[in-house]
């Protein structure tokens, strides 16, 4: 059996420790399950390798990267590599934002941020039906707001003027809008499978098992809002079985809080899907819990990156206060998604009978660990106990 | 006594209804504390009248406008002028967002919405340290985000492009930064004569009676957050005695929530503000309650603006259903501001004695007035009785 190979990226800050957490996870699963599985830990993108190398990552970075199935990272980004900046210069926006970086190089374009709330962890908000939280979160990934074009004219001076161009193009927009609509149709199976049906109401009043909100600021920022709408209306027309629904930005973001159980899909802009992520993990327990895939819905063979939501925080790195939680829940996307890729990629090579049979078999392998991990995650927050090493397994 | 004079506009949806019980307040407001003020109801900006004369508002709106002290409004906005709007087509953006047009026109550059958990509205959080809420969030009203600049080019193919500049200007930060430091120098002010200092930390462990909180997303739009970085660093050496801090715009949309308690005087960009004002107006209680005001800080000859937060609500409209006291708690906002005004004009024209007296004495009766209707709406929310007419004074 050809093994599946993966790169865990430790990173930054409490990225270190969460991933130290995971590795030992890591290794049971493999052996429990039986997974035609290779991990490789390397040391960047990292601040420490910038230090001794003065980048954050090799030169041939990319291409090493693109020969893994999928990639776990611990943490990166703020503010580690943003303190040594010079804020008054143009910043280089790879030592700014890696992250970024890594998805757009990787053309990752799909942010998946599912927030379900799990007894055990600390609720915010006082109605109990906030419990009934479950939602998916779908961010834009690879444009938007983050695009990164602008810049800083007379930087420094009392006439600056910094620009910073949001660019949307109708491909990107398309691409997303239809993937929220398959993971909305795919989760009302899911849920339909496990007989806990939901019902969603669309503007006609009929009632759906699964529902997609869009959201924009269509009412201030009009020029990407119309072409969002545009799309959106018009993919949804190929989806009949979901329902639809639009909240601008600011409402979407009180809603969350007062009637979170009421949203099943969310499709958002990068900038809009980075506030909201935070607000729905926090919905969710916080980020000590909060997992993301950074993925290619199109092209299953370019390496999924997943993470935690949550950030390096220098502040409590190395004082064994980070919760690995995060990280573990993303392992457990992670395992998810290299079973659905196996299982995907029959139909692209259904020439070969044996080929067949074992990518279905290792499909399966994944998908119960995955499965496995995440109920053991659930159990022990509803035990209360922490989760560390192979606790989890 | 010269008369000083504002206008109402009722405008769209439930602006029409909570306007309606807000007139009865404002006469007995005016008789109770023999203000010297007159209003004036107008028919606009509003979707009816364009429907009847095909624009929101008269060619000469601005120069009436301009012609009162200080302006309340009902409701504009999303969703009326939107619905009849092309989307297909470059959005004219009066009839897109009026709301904006006249913040713009008018040149209200700060937006703020103060946030404040009083007994009797609803509590969102578990933790009972949420209703030690007390913020004012200061949102930029003139650029950024919302500068509306940008296109659709091939808009409605396949290969459309949607473009979306945001621009950011020093002098524009420059004085909504020091507006915010300003501001919390006065709250601090203020609560150290009502009796009930708060303590804040700055970076170096020392304890302040204020703070200023910016809000960027400096990590993944580094051109404008180099920009408001560099500014508010310098301002901030000017106000030694408030104490700073600064949040990623997500990282703040998950703090709302997991600590509310912890913010003062929040400053931030027209967009990252009007996430951040809904969902602080949330955590202090909904919509219904939250008042904000549109003003220009650096020129008092400017009628501000006053509004409620929320929107005109179609879905209500005409129900009965609206709550009118975010509007009546922007009439004490406005009341309030009229009384500031007059206070401070003192100092531009010190020259006649007759007037300074005159002006005192009338800032004095706002003054009241407005502590009187705040006084009484927050007993009523503490009585749980609904407020509407005259029961508000
Ligand atoms: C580190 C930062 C650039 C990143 C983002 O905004 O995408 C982070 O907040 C996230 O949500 O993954
Ligand atoms: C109506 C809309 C354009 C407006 C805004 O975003 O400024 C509203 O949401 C607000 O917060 O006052």
């Amino acid at each position: 059996m050809t093994m599946v190979s993966i790169a865990l990226l430790p990173g930054d800050g409490i990225g270190g420790e969460v991933m130290a957490a995971t590795v030992p996870v890591l290794d049971t699963l493999i052996q429990r399950h039986r997974l035609p599985l290779d991990y490789r830990i390397l040391p960047w993108p990292a601040t420490e390798w910038h230090r001794q190398h003065g980048s954050m990552m090799p030169d041939d970075a990319l291409d090493q990267l693109l020969g893994y199935d999928a990639l776990l990272l611990g943490a990166l980004g703020d503010p580690g590599p943003l303190e040594q900046a010079d804020r008054y210069r143009l910043p280089d926006s790879i030592s700014l934002a890696p992250l970024l970086a890594l998805r757009k190089s990787l053309n990752l374009w799909a942010c998946e941020r599912p927030a379900r709330y799990h007894p055990g962890v600390p609720c915010y908000l006082s109605d109990p039906r906030a419990k009934e939280l479950d939602m998916l979160v779908i961010r834009e990934n690879s444009e938007g707001e983050y695009a990164g074009q602008g810049g800083r004219l007379r930087a420094g001076t009392e006439d600056e003027v910094a620009t910073q161009l949001e660019v949307f193009t109708y491909a990107a927009t398309e691409r997303l809008i239809r993937h929220a609509f398959e993971r909305a149709r795919q989760r009302a199976r899911e849920r339909r499978d496990e007989k806990r049906v939901r019902a969603f109401t669309g503007p006609e009043g009929e009632t759906r098992e699964s529902q997609v909100c869009l959201i924009t600021k269509r009412n201030a920022q009009a020029f990407w809002g119309g072409l969002y709408d545009r799309v959106f209306q018009q993919v949804a027309k190929e989806y009949a079985d979901v329902a639809t629904h639009h909240e601008l930005v600011d409402a979407a973001a009180m809603k969350f809080v007062q009637c979170p159980w009421r949203f099943d899909v969310v499709v958002a802009s990068n900038l809009h899907g980075d506030i909201l992520t935070d607000l729905a993990a926090v919905l969710a327990g916080g980020l000590g819990v909060a997992p993301s895939a950074n993925i290619n819905p199109a092209d299953l063979s370019v390496p999924a990156l997943f993470e935690p939501t949550h950030g390096s925080a220098p502040d409590i790195a190395g004082r064994n206060l980070a919760d690995p939680r995060a990280t573990l829940f993303s392992l457990a996307l992670l395992l998810q998604w290299l079973g659905e890729r196996l299982g995907k990629r029959l139909g692209q090579r259904s020439d070969a009978t044996a080929d067949i049979k074992n990518s279905n078999e290792k499909s399966r392998l994944f998908y119960s660990a995955a499965h496995q991990l995440h109920e053991t995650l659930i159990t022990d927050l509803a035990a209360g106990h922490p989760v560390s090493g192979t606790d989890a397994v």
